[in-house]
């Protein structure tokens, strides 16, 4: 036999799960639990962390702090989750989806899968043009950046404007995504505290007084965790104090459902001087999975942001930027949001009114004005986190409240997302919550009088 | 009438291109041009330059270099050009992968559309270890990380490794994103020349010998721009070498259409020690408008990886992994490589032939083992930069080789792409450029006798 014709037989063994491939070491006899009988692999042969950025050990011991909450998560029958705040897939208007795919690939498909250029997909931003400009904001094509999703956008934004140990203002509790990304690159992270009405302008004028981050990170719209968002006027106060400062703003997260009926506009409206950087993506709406996003920002960020981009990953698909188009061309989108909005609207009032019944007296939650999300804060200094392990034995699953805290606050808080669980299996994971919550808080301390809450009450 | 009405019929407008919104401007009637007639810009209210990271200025300052050049090469009528390095889409199987696209939705693409695990969509993995193994590359599954084409990939081995200021070794002339990506983090460049063999083991030991290099980057396979391969002999003693150094290895490239009978192995297969980092893509042979590539690493490694990774996008579209996964299983992939390879290889043969039948006495080039692009070197002084405004105008094309160059060397070699030009119009290409060529050497010095050429000649 040649050589092909035995790699090829491996080949197939290893496609089946038959065998398992080790480098160095040969091929092996996979074993039936998805491992193989190969030796134990013997000490590395370079010491990769002392080889690593700095970026990278930080980031790595942030992830293997993070990464037990995960596996404890990971579904079980029965199991109750109102921790992952994603839109539900059942509601994905998927086969929609797949006439328009095949419609750009039929008209358009050789030019949409070579090379495209780095900003992105000429009609998708400037039907972007026209939806911004609805929410109130004026952009122009080449202020517009296409990405894959917000995170991308955050990503890129970070690199052309922060060097290791800068200060950085953000809200707090906040996107743990935006923690990460920060906490990677060695920013020096000086929070503001989010108040029922969202980011407050008056702490972050006081935090101007004292310091001057290079940026402040904020979602004003249906933040993550609370789903609270600022108000108008504050909204106004705050750009005024952006102005003054000459404080470059990061505005993260528009374009998820809304509860109110005149949403407030993004700060990117309220903004003359080309300060904000805005984030925007089609995650929460219509698909996660498609990372699909775009940054609106003046020329002269652009231009740092169009480089980056390029050296980043050339370019975000055009075949689904094309497809997303004809989506919304078609009034899809829409029609889709109006669905999806209405139904996160019955989920949040059937978490609301569950609350209400269910958890001990003292416990206190935001009432989200959009997104998937609230907070809830438990009256007692009860470490959520601690607990979960507990909750999951009785069935329900949340985000322990610390995750979206930077400097250790947040231990009596949780994260409820309702967007996963059709209304009626809202109420019993409610129940199940305050099963778990009640001996906890019995066998802890009550919160001493006068002592500060942590979150505000509603 | 009410705000909305206003908005929307402002939105109309400007999609089609009758108007242009400004911020904080207002919306002006567009000009035919393109243009709109709303007041020149003032000046940026930030000094965004000095807002920027040390990263963004240094990329900036670059791009603007080299993007004089981006302009010159757009399309004239008639202009043949060799100078982008990428796959002829009039050869993309794009109707196989629309059907294979709609299986997947049809089958699954509910999940397919929600978030994915960062790590990639398991069955393309799967699929992977395979056709790794067929090049003699043992990875398991959770060595392999899935990105957005290898740019991504080279992005994100970059950021796990370096710190600024750290020494990288890097062969020369070499792919000119992987120089922006180093010169954007601030490496120090110690470049190791490219012979009649792809890169050399002898100067590289004596760099290591001075230096303590964190990283060498090569494509060992075909490499950009000459196309030239390391030998089996040369490639044995790079391992023994790196191993002996304990030098991480980032080996970039190889999955590109071969026109050799037996292609070497790639530098992975050769590695027992888990030294080398292993960069794979379907954007020369597939579609590169996907952006879909691949990362093979030791698991320390990956577990930095998968960090950064998460903190980029979250991770790659689990659709089109799924796709191309359906499109490999079903053996499109094999028969698509067979048919454009040939393709590619006519080409190459009738560029070896026109540049062998009109090139001025002395001109030498590389004979590409693979890829879609030669390098030339012209016998004399000549800029082949300042040369390209004359060569449009001849109607041809090129890539100044100053572009493959980390330090200044490479002004009178070019690089010429064939995998764009159907063969019948090479021959025409070539003519252009050595009637350009011809009173260019007449006017500068020919070169010194006993001065070195920048490229070996075959």
């Amino acid at each position: 036999m040649n050589r092909a014709t035995v790699a090829t037989a491996y080949q197939t063994l290893v496609a089946e799960g038959l065998a398992s491939a080790h480098v160095g070491q040969g091929t092996f006899v996979a074993r039936r639990d998805g491992g193989s009988l190969a030796p134990p692999p013997a000490e590395p042969f370079l010491d990769w962390d002392g080889h690593s950025s700095r970026a990278a050990r930080r980031l790595v011991a942030d992830t293997r702090r993070r990464s037990s909450f995960d596996l404890l998560a990971r579904a079980r029958p029965g199991l109750i989750s109102f921790a992952g705040a994603m839109p539900d897939a059942s509601l994905f208007p998927t086969d929609a989806f797949r006439q328009v795919l095949n419609r750009v690939i039929k008209r358009e498909g050789a030019a949409l899968l070579q090379y495209h250029a780095v900003s992105g997909y000429p009609p998708l931003k400037r039907f972007l043009m026209g939806w911004l400009l609805r929410h109130g904001i004026e952009a122009t094509e080449d202020e517009i950046l296409i990405v894959n999703g917000s995170q991308q956008g955050l990503d890129l934004i970070v690199r052309i404007l922060l060097d290791p140990g800068d200060p950085v203002a953000i809200e707090q509790p906040t996107y743990p995504g935006a923690l990460q990304t920060l906490e990677a690159f060695q920013a020096q992270l000086l929070t503001v505290p989010v108040g029922e009405a969202g980011l407050r302008p008056e702490p972050l004028a006081r935090l101007l007084d004292q310091h001057r981050p290079k940026l402040l990170y904020c979602q004003p719209t249906a933040q993550t965790p609370t789903g609270l968002s600022i108000p108008q006027e504050a909204r106004l106060e705050l750009m005024a104090l952006a102005a003054r400062r000459r404080l470059p703003v990061v505005e993260d997260g528009f374009g998820g459902p809304s509860y109110q009926e005149t949403p407030p506009p993004p700060l990117k409206a309220l903004d003359p001087h080309g300060l904000v950087i805005h984030l925007g993506s089609l995650s929460k709406i219509l698909f996660p999975g498609l990372r699909l996003g775009w940054i609106v920002a003046s020329r002269p960020v652009m231009e740092r942001l169009l480089a980056l981009k390029q050296l980043s990953d050339l370019h975000t698909s055009a075949l689904l930027q094309a497809a997303v188009f004809q989506f919304c061309q078609r009034r899809l989108l829409e029609r889709h949001t109006r669905v999806v909005r209405a139904e996160y609207a019955r989920r949040r009032a059937a978490l609301l009114a569950a609350l209400g019944r269910h958890m001990p007296a003292g416990t206190s939650w935001t009432v989200p004005d959009g997104g998937f999300s609230l907070l809830v804060t438990l009256p007692g200094r009860v470490d959520t986190d601690a607990l979960l392990p507990e909750a999951v034995e009785r069935g329900v699953a949340y985000t322990p409240g610390a995750f979206f805290f930077a400097d250790g606050r947040g231990a009596s808080t949780l994260r409820l997302s309702f967007s996963g669980i059709p209304a009626p299996r809202i109420e019993e994971g409610v129940r199940r919550l305050a099963e778990t919550a009640r001996p906890a808080l019995r066998r802890r301390a009550p919160r001493a009088v006068g002592e500060r809450s942590e979150l505000p009450l509603v």
